[in-house]
Formats: structure tokens, C-alpha cells, sequence
């Protein structure tokens, strides 16, 4: 019979938002409530930009005709869509990068769990505590960590805490590790990181021949202006980083799929042998051979994104959801909570009061004010005691369960 | 320093069609010819179905606006997608597949690819040779191969010749395999498996165990009603087989990406300590991690697709492909040249005349007529000597074409 992958068998089977799902389900059978509020997953709710959607009208227009059509396209992506985001999201900002170091996907799930189809089996990985889920679960399903602890996380990971000990910044480690996952503005704690904080990681991985993952996904959120939008704002980062963007969060993507990896031309990693082996070129032939290219109509609408109506509309939006995050981060402020995140990033990060944990209050909240949000402790052991709200939702919404938690 | 994925090392670098792209350029710039047609790659020429581009435009204006707004979809895609699916392509076939055991996906290519993601890397493997390239690549780079043997093909393989002495069909093996990958109507050779041959194959699959990958992206250039459109039309198919389907070819979304695969949910494979585990439940948890589910437009047109109109539309695209095939087969035939295929399949497969090589006919072929096709060498060792040619063109091309090959 046909051999399984056994690293799946490892993977512990209570995922987070399907167990959020399971809990929300069985109270509203319960309570039947008709005003639920979900600030739970990371979902946008305002509509597409408008320069966006006309950019995908005429796109689908130009489908319905055989001059316009388009077949296959560039597994790459197109090259006027690389050439936007280089210009606006590097060149801009002062980073060295070319366009075809930039390759469109559909949705920085796929890049970020993908990626590691080019790298060994070998290598030594680090997430940090708590993290995005998906870093640590396709590690696992890939061979790159032993079990699962009793005490939450996998054997052979590396975990390297963020918490209020350390102001939410990753420490730089003693020891050697040849891959490390950062997410900055970060997902789940809403924590940034400086261009000094940023620096010392770079330092780190050119001195140990590390590789950096950087997620940027939530970097539209930035306010303040020293805080980097991109590892490549920093000295010797094409050396050893490669950054995952996506358009979900900025331009409202989430339902219609568009996202892009950098890796530097002059990236490398090593054979067996002892060669160097590029990483651009594994990763172009990754993509050549396992993926056939985003709709054109999708790419159309991500090029619109660095148009000058689209980019007034993108801040309107950003701007939107970051009012929201300043709502419920006052609010809870004020309401004796202690609240981390919520002003480049529009995650809040609440310490769960009364010492309960993280589910405890899960079910309290949606209990007593019908609000679901998601706990700490699902995105890893230093999460517990933590709960995540995100700033995803209406204004009216948001108002709402604010005036509810405040008045429990 | 990072370790590399060795097993990408071992991938031949000439790929196919880059190949082919370097001497079509070569040669254009060289000559400057006007009137260059290719009917080499499968990529589809003519626009996209009205009934697909209505159903698309309608959920691009949903897009818009916030109460129809669709953020995040199910990893799986949509049930009401899925519903169709089931409904059309099998349950009126006679095939039991619940709408549960679909997966949407951005192609075909991923999902073929993406497959062995959730088996284990000691599984026996086979494919036809000639074949697609991805299969065999894929298995190269996650390491289920040897090395690159010097008269072409991997160790460690299993090749299935299809060629004229069998007929192009290829036999059951003595031998038993683990995993066979199976795509009627096939790419390249354009033949097709009757339903008596496919049974031997499910006969097969289901004494010894093993599992057929089924790769169904051409069935919807079946003219004749004998001719199995699914695997599930086979007795005893659903425990021995995965099938993928794609919109690529039918409704020509090569440039718009949606594709599905099937796993029927009593489809079993085997962990080390013996445990029977159900495919459907990896697959699931695979893409629930690694993937975002498909554009909500892109599965609103996907849906077209089975609506009155969108039916009649891709069978009138189907029609204007195989008349073109038509014309190829019958031209060449009468010109004195073997031609097999290009009755239940969009590629012609030629002989090539003289005993010259795939690649010696491809150099003679665009230096005398302008015309490019695709060396049957590249699909495998056994396609040396063959060489195939697309019918997703106009027919002014394809007419065109055609009359320059035969005056040679």
C-alpha cells in the first residue's frame, strides 16, 4: 500500500481556528445571539479599492476578446507588475532590488510554506514564540522538527519568545541557527521592530551564514516613519534575507489572491559538496515547475494598487482599520486592560486579566458579550495569557464589542 | 551557511520549453519572419466563454461593495463550486464523488505536484513515457528519484513506454509500483484508454495496493461516447485513485487558473506502524496550511461553466479546437506523414519523416515553414522520433500551417 508522509501523523490535531470555529458554533446553537462580533481571524471586510476593480473590469474585458486574451502568463508574473512593486515598495524606500528578483504568487501561505521545497532537511529553523501558525506547520509536515512537546511546540524547533519581558523584540541568539522566521509589524502581537532591532538580526545572519524569512505582510500599517518597511532598508540584507509581501491586508486581497517573494540575485546556500548554490535560481525553477502564474485580471488589479487613485485609496483603507485599532486600544486602555500593539498593526495584543488563560477568556468574552477573538495561546506557549483582537471589521462593530467588553 | 535541497541538482537543465523558446528566438532574430505560428505549448487562444465573463464581471461588482464583499474563502473552495462540480462531471456520469471529496485549486500543475506533498518518499513510482514534464520533475526535486541517467530519464523511476508497437497504451506491469500517473486523453500522444484498459489498470491498482494519480485535463475533447471521462466510471476506482480536473483546457482559463482534484474519502494509504490513513483527511489539512483557496470571482466564472449557456459555449470551444485537429490529422495523413491522435485529444502526434530526430524535425520545421511544434523527445525517450502539434490556435493558422508543412 502507498506510503503516507508520516510527519503528518505529528501534527497536533486542534488547529486554532477550526477549534474557534467548533467553540463559536456550538454557542451560537446554544444562544442563538443575532449580534455577534468577530475580531477573531485576519480577515478584511471593506470592499476593493475602486482603481482596483476597474483595472480587473477592463482586464476581464480584455479576456472576453482574442486580442485582449491572455493564456498563460509568466509563472514569474508579469514584468509591468514587478516592475511596480520594485519601483513603489523598494527603489522608493532606497532598496536595491530589481525587478525580476521579485516573483507574484497567489498568497504568501503558499510562499512562505513553499519555500522550504528548495532548502535541505537539515537545517536549523527558529520561530518565534508565539508565531503564525503556518511557519511552524510546515515545518513539521516537511520532516524539519521531531514531535510534538507535551508542553506545546515540536521537538527541534527553536523558539525564541516575544513577550513583555523583552518588549515583543526576538533576541538575537548565541548559538548558530541557519534559518530564522521574523514577521514584522508583527502577526500576532502587533509588535514592530526598529531599524537598530532589524540591523542586529542582519549582523547575526551574515556573520553565521543564517537565512532570514522576513514577513512584511503587514507593513502598510506602519505609522511611524523610522520604523523599516522592508528588511532591504537594511545594509547587508540581500545577503541573507528573503521578504514575503502580500496585497491581503493593504488592498483587501484576502478573497482574491495576489502576493509576491523577494530573494536577491546574489542569495546563497550550500550543496552537500560545498558549492553555493543561488537561491533565485532553485526557487525560479520551484516556481517554473510547481506553479503556473496569477490570473491576469488579479495581476491588473495588484498593478492598480501603485496607481496614484489607488494608492489614496489603499491609505483611506489602512487608515480606516488603523482608526479602528486606536478604538479598541484606547478603550481597553482606559478600561484598566493592559494592551500591546494596535498603533503600526492592526492587531491588539490584550493581557488576559485575573490571571485566566487564554481560552478561559475566549469563552468568557463570547459568553458575556457575544465578541470572539482569538486566543494567545494558539499561536504558541508564550501566547498563553495573551488574546489577540483584530481591527478587521466595521467601525460600528468595532465600537460595539468595545462599549460590551468594557461593560462586562 | 543554509543547505540547499541537493535534490534540485540532480534536475536536467535544459527544460523543454525554454529550450524551444531559446531557438524560436534565435531564429527570429535571425530571420525576421512575419509570419511565425506556434502550435507548440497547449496554451489556448480564444477568449474566455460569455457566460464565464458575465458570471466574473457580476462578482467583480460584488467585490465593490461591502455587502458582498468576500474575504477569505474555504481553503477548498466554495460549495457551491463544488456542488456543480460533483453534479456534472460526475454524478451524471454515473460516478459516485460526494461534492466534499473536490478540492478547488489554482491548476492542475500545483495540485499534480503538490500531491506528493502528503506521501511517503519510499513509494514505488511509474510514468508513461513519453509524459508530462511536471510529474517526473516533481518526483525529482522531493528526492523520490536517482540521478539523471545519460541516455535520458531518472534512476529509480519506473517508465511506461506508449508507443505504437502497444498501441499507445501503457501495460500492467508484473512488477508491483506503489504509484502510477495515468493522463487519458494524453498529453502528448493525443491517445485515449477505452474503458476495458483502464479497468486492467484499476484491477490492478486496487490487488497490489497501489494508486493511480488520474490526470483528466483533456476530457472534454472526447468525441467518442465510449471513451471514459473519469476514472470513477471504473468499478472499484474510488479505492485506487486521485483524479485531477482542470478548466484550463475546456473553458480556457489557462491565464485565469482554476483546476480540482478528486479524493474519494475511503481512499487509503499506510504508515510505518501499519496504520490504514485516509488521503482525503492530508490532502484537507495540506491545503488548509499551505494554500488560501481560489479567487471568489475566478470560482464564480468556474461555476459559469456549468450553466446552460456556459455549457453550450465550451462545447462550441471544444468544437473549434478538435476542427482544427481535424484539419491538422487530415492534412498530414493525406501528405504522407503517420499521424496519431487528434481525434479525443487537442495534439496531433507525428511521425517524423526520414528517421531525423524530434529536435532535427524541429529545427527543419521552423526553418522551412515558420512553424513551431514540440520535439516528442522532450516528453521522454520513448517520444524520440515523434513530435507533436497543438490545435489551439485560429484556424486561419492552423489552415495556414498546414499548407506550408505539406509543400515543403
Amino acid at each position: 500500500m502507498v506510503k503516507v508522509n508520516e510527519n503528518y501523523l505529528k501534527l497536533k490535531a486542534g488547529y486554532l481556528f477550526p477549534e474557534i470555529s467548533k467553540r463559536v458554533k456550538a454557542h451560537t446553537e446554544r444562544t442563538n445571539p443575532s449580534d455577534l462580533i468577530k475580531l477573531g481571524i485576519g480577515d478584511v471586510t471593506e470592499p476593493l479599492p475602486q482603481a482596483c476593480i476597474e483595472a480587473m473590469s477592463n482586464a476581464l474585458h480584455e479576456m472576453a476578446n482574442r486580442n485582449g486574451f491572455k493564456g498563460y502568463g509568466p509563472e514569474q508574473g508579469y514584468k509591468w507588475l514587478r516592475d511596480k512593486i520594485a519601483e513603489n515598495d523598494y527603489i522608493a524606500r532606497g532598496c536595491e532590488i530589481e525587478s525580476d528578483e521579485i516573483f507574484v504568487s497567489d498568497g504568501s501561505k503558499c510562499d512562505t510554506s513553499n519555500i522550504l521545497d528548495i532548502l535541505g532537511g537539515d537545517n536549523q529553523i527558529a520561530v518565534t514564540d508565539p508565531v503564525y501558525p503556518v511557519y511552524v506547520d510546515s515545518n513539521v509536515m516537511t520532516g524539519r522538527t521531531g514531535n510534538a512537546l507535551d508542553e506545546g511546540g515540536y521537538e527541534g524547533l527553536t523558539y525564541l519568545p516575544i513577550c513583555e519581558e523583552n518588549n515583543f523584540q526576538p533576541q538575537v541568539p548565541s548559538k548558530k541557527l541557519d534559518i530564522i522566521y521574523l514577521c514584522f509589524p508583527n502577526n500576532p502581537t502587533g509588535a514592530t521592530i526598529s531599524k537598530v532591532e532589524m540591523k542586529k538580526w542582519v549582523d547575526y545572519a551574515n556573520a553565521n551564514n543564517s537565512l532570514i524569512f522576513f514577513d512584511a505582510a503587514y507593513e502598510a500599517f506602519i505609522q511611524d516613519i523610522d520604523i523599516p518597511h522592508s528588511i532591504y532598508e537594511i545594509d547587508g540584507a540581500r545577503n541573507c534575507a528573503i521578504e514575503f509581501r502580500s496585497f491581503s491586508k493593504n488592498a483587501g486581497f484576502t478573497g482574491v489572491r495576489c502576493a509576491y517573494t523577494v530573494i536577491p540575485k546574489c542569495l546563497c546556500g550550500i550543496s552537500n559538496s560545498g558549492d553555493k548554490i543561488d537561491l533565485w535560481s532553485l526557487w525560479n525553477r520551484r516556481q517554473s515547475t510547481k506553479f503556473n502564474g496569477v490570473n491576469y485580471v488579479v495581476q491588473r488589479g495588484a498593478e492598480a494598487v501603485y496607481s496614484e487613485k489607488g494608492k489614496s485609496q489603499v491609505r483611506d483603507l489602512v487608515d480606516f482599520y488603523m482608526n479602528n485599532a486606536d478604538i479598541m486600544r484606547t478603550s481597553l486602555k482606559d478600561a484598566g486592560f493592559k494592551v500591546y500593539g494596535g498603533i503600526n498593526a492592526p492587531y491588539v495584543w490584550l493581557k488576559v486579566p485575573d490571571k485566566m488563560s487564554s481560552w478561559d477568556f475566549f469563552d468568557y468574552l463570547l459568553k458575556t458579550s457575544n465578541v470572539v477573538g482569538t486566543p494567545g495561546s494558539g499561536f504558541g506557549l508564550a501566547g498563553e495569557g495573551y488574546f489577540r483582537l483584530s481591527a478587521f471589521n466595521s467601525l460600528e462593530n468595532v465600537t460595539s464589542a468595545m462599549e460590551r467588553i468594557i461593560n462586562i
